[in-house]
C-alpha cells in the first residue's frame, strides 16, 4: 500500500473543471461564500463524492462531510478538507486544492480497491475567506470558537445572514455540530508565500501557525500650516507615524517574525498642512507566543517613546489576537515521513496565514501540507501552481490519511 | 506727523463688521472668491473707501484699487493691500486685516487732515486663497506671472470661469493690468505661524519669502500577504515610504528650513496586505535657493538609496517651484525703523506662506508686516488675534506708507 500514487492528471482536471464555476476573464475565480456560484461548486463536489461512493452529510453550519467508509465503521474517521469559496478576485487553488486533493485520495483508493480500517472523510468548511462574512466561520463553529447561533447570524453588507443564505442555496444541514469524534485532520494547501517556490522545495511540512496580534494605532498632533511653522514647534503626526512604522518593521526582523503596516490614513491629507492625525494598522506575528508578547511590549514602548519625544497623543488598541498554534507532533511527523519516503524535497515551515486547520487543531490532532505556488502569490487571479507539486502534496496527503486510517 | 496713531478700535470694529459677511457658527468666515458673499464683502469695502473720499478703480482681473489722492497726483502711488476672500472654514483676519489696515491708515490721515505728497492706494487682490480657483491669481496676473487670458479662464470644479464670475458679481473692471507705476508695496498680515506669539513679539519684520519646492513621490513595491511573506523577501512600499518620510523630516531640520509630508495614500490599504504602492507629497522650503537646492539633492539621493536597498521602484516628480523672494531692503528697513520708533518688540522673520506680496515683490519694491495670531493658527474658524497687536501692525503700516508717500 506504500506504493500507492494518486492520479495527478485527474486532480488537475478536477481543479480546472470546478474552476469554471465563477471563472473570471483574467483566469481567476470569483466564487463568494453562499452565493449561487458557491452552491454550484458545492453541488459539483457532492456529485463527484457520490459518484466515488461516499455518503455525504451536512451540518447545521453548512459544512459538508463526504465519508468513504472504513472496514470498521465504529472507528473515528481520519479527516481532510479545506474550502471551496474564494476571494472576489481569487484563484483556482486556494482552498479548492485541499478539498479536491481529499477527493483524489478517495478516488485513488477506489482505483486500487483499497479498503482502510477507519473511515476517511473530506470536509468542505463554510465561508473560509471572509470576503462576504467574517472569515473561517464554518470551522470556527465546528471547533466551538463561535456558537452556532453566532455563526448563523453573521451578516453580509446587505444584511443577509449565513442562516438565510444556507437555506436559500439548500445547504442548511440537519447534522449537529461535531457530533462524532475525529482521529486526525490533515489539510493540503498552497503556501501563499514565496519560501518553497524560491527555494525549489516541493513539500512544506507545516509545524504550526503563527500567533497574531493586530492593532489600530491612532496618533494625534497639531494641524498647522507647512510654511510658517518651524520644525521645532511642530507636532507632526505623520513624522511620528513614519518613525513608528520604521520601528515596527525593525521589530519584525527577528527569526520567524513578521510585522506589517498595511493600512494608513492621514488627516487632513493636504500637501501643505502638517498632519494633525494619522491612523494606521500594525500586524505582528510569531510562532512563539512569548516572543510575540515581547514584540508587543517593544512596539508599545517605542511608539510611546516616539510620541512623547514629538509631543503627540497616541492610542494603541489591540483589535485581534490569535494565539500561536503548534500542530500535533505525530501528525506533523507523519507528513515529514511521507515526504522522506516519496523522496520529495521538503522543509519545516510555519503557516503565516489563517486556515481552517488552525481552528481544527484546537480540537483534533492536526497537520498541514504546503506546496509551492507561483511567485508565492495568492488571493489573486494570477494564482497558479505546478501540477507536479500539487500531485506531490496529494501523495503526501494519501500517505498521511492512510497512516492514521490503518493504525488507529 | 511721526506722532500719528491709527484708531485701533475702529480697525477692530471694521474687521468684526465685514466678518459678518459669510460668518460661520463657529466664529469663522466662509467667503469664497467671486461668490455672492465675496461681492458683498467687496461692496462694503468699496462703500467705506468712497465714504473716506477715495476714488475706486477696478482692473480687468477684478483687483480693486482705492486711491487717496496725494498733493502731487503725477507721483506714483504707495500701495498697500491684501485679499478679502477666505478659506471655506477660514477666519476673520487672514487677508482681511491687510485690506482694512490700509483703509484705517486712510481714515486716520483723514482724521488729521493730513495730506501726503504721493497718492496712497489700498488694493484688494482677486482670489488669493485658492479654495475655489488656483491661488493668488489676481496678484499673479497683476505682476505678469500669468497672462490675463490665463487668469480669466481659470475654472472652479463646476466649470465656472473667473471671467464669468467677475461679470456676474459686477467686478469685471475695465482698467488695464498694472497701467501705472507704483513706488512701493506694503502688506500687513497675521503671521499664520507660532513664532511671534510664542515669543511675545509684537512685530515681524518680514525680510522675504521662502523658496518652495513641492513634489509627488510614488513608491512601488510588491503587494503580498502579510502572514506568509518573510521580512527578507518583502518589497514593502510602506516601509520604504516611512523611511523616506523620516529622512525628509531630518532634511528640514536645518536653520530656517521646513520639510513637510502632508499627503499620503496607500495601495491597497488593507491591514494584512503588504502595501504594493505608496504615494506621498513632499514640501521643502528655505529662504535661500542654494540651500533649497541642496535639500532637493539630498532628498532625491536618500529616497533613491532607500528604494534601492529595499528593491522598490521610485518616481520623484517636482510639481511646484517657487523661488525664494527677498523683499526690498529699503522697504524692509522702513518697517524695522517703524517698529523701533514706536517701541514695539520686533524681530526679522521669513514668510513661510504664500502671499500676494510675494508676487508683487517681483515688480514693485515690497515688504510685509507680520503681527501675532492666537496659537499661530490660521485657515481655521478659530483664527484670532489681539486687537492691540493688530493696532500695532497698522501703526507700522501707517509709518511705512507715510515714509514713502512723503519722500518719493
Amino acid at each position: 500500500m506504500g506504493d500507492l500514487r494518486i492520479n495527478g492528471e485527474r486532480l488537475w482536471d478536477s481543479l480546472m473543471e470546478i474552476g469554471k464555476i465563477g471563472a473570471t476573464p483574467k483566469g481567476g475565480v470569483c466564487r463568494i461564500a453562499l452565493t449561487d456560484l458557491d452552491k454550484q461548486g458545492r453541488d459539483l463536489f457532492v456529485s463527484w463524492c457520490k459518484a466515488a461512493g461516499c455518503t455525504v452529510s451536512i451540518d447545521k453550519m453548512g459544512n459538508i462531510f463526504a465519508r468513504r467508509q472504513g472496514r470498521d465503521p465504529s472507528l473515528a474517521p481520519v479527516m481532510t478538507g479545506s474550502h471551496l469559496d474564494t476571494q472576489p478576485t481569487g484563484g483556482k487553488f486556494d482552498g479548492i486544492y485541499g478539498v479536491l486533493a481529499g477527493l483524489e485520495v478517495i478516488r485513488t483508493l477506489n482505483d486500487y480497491n483499497c479498503e482502510t480500517q477507519a473511515p476517511i472523510e473530506v470536509a468542505v468548511w463554510t465561508n473560509e475567506e471572509g470576503a462576504r462574512f467574517s472569515p473561517m466561520i464554518g470551522s470556527g463553529v465546528f471547533t466551538g470558537r463561535f456558537t452556532l447561533e453566532d455563526g448563523l447570524s453573521r451578516q453580509d453588507k446587505e444584511g443577509l445572514t449565513i442562516d438565510a443564505e444556507l437555506q436559500r442555496i439548500g445547504y442548511a444541514g440537519d447534522m449537529g455540530i461535531r457530533s462524532y469524534p475525529v482521529q486526525a485532520y490533515f489539510e493540503a494547501h498552497i503556501e501563499q508565500g514565496p519560501v518553497l517556490v524560491d527555494e525549489g522545495t516541493t513539500i512544506g511540512v507545516v509545524t504550526g501557525a503563527q500567533g497574531q496580534r493586530w492593532y489600530d494605532i491612532h496618533v494625534t498632533g497639531v494641524e498647522a500650516h507647512a510654511g510658517p511653522t518651524p520644525m521645532s514647534k511642530r507636532k507632526d503626526a505623520m513624522f511620528g507615524a513614519a518613525s513608528m512604522i520604521y520601528e515596527i518593521n525593525r521589530i519584525g526582523r527577528r527569526p520567524e517574525a513578521r510585522s506589517t503596516v498595511g493600512y494608513l490614513n492621514v488627516h487632513p491629507n493636504s500637501r501643505n498642512v502638517i498632519p494633525g492625525a494619522v491612523s494606521f494598522s500594525a500586524d505582528l506575528r510569531h510562532p512563539d507566543d512569548t516572543v510575540l508578547l515581547q514584540m508587543d511590549a517593544e512596539m508599545r514602548h517605542l511608539c510611546q517613546e516616539i510620541a512623547s519625544a514629538i509631543g503627540l497623543g497616541i492610542e494603541i488598541k489591540e483589535v485581534f489576537y490569535f494565539p500561536s498554534t503548534p500542530f500535533d507532533q505525530r501528525a506533523v511527523a507523519t507528513v515529514r515521513k511521507g515526504a522522506q519516503l516519496h523522496g520529495y524535497s521538503h522543509r519545516d515551515i510555519v503557516s503565516g496565514a489563517g486556515h481552517d486547520a488552525v481552528y481544527i487543531a484546537s480540537v483534533i490532532p492536526t497537520a498541514m501540507i504546503f506546496v509551492p505556488c507561483e511567485n508565492g502569490i495568492s488571493h489573486n487571479e494570477s494564482e497558479n501552481a505546478d501540477p507536479k507539486d500539487l500531485e506531490a502534496g496529494c501523495n503526501i496527503l494519501l500517505h498521511s490519511l492512510l497512516s492514521y486510517a490503518n493504525t488507529p
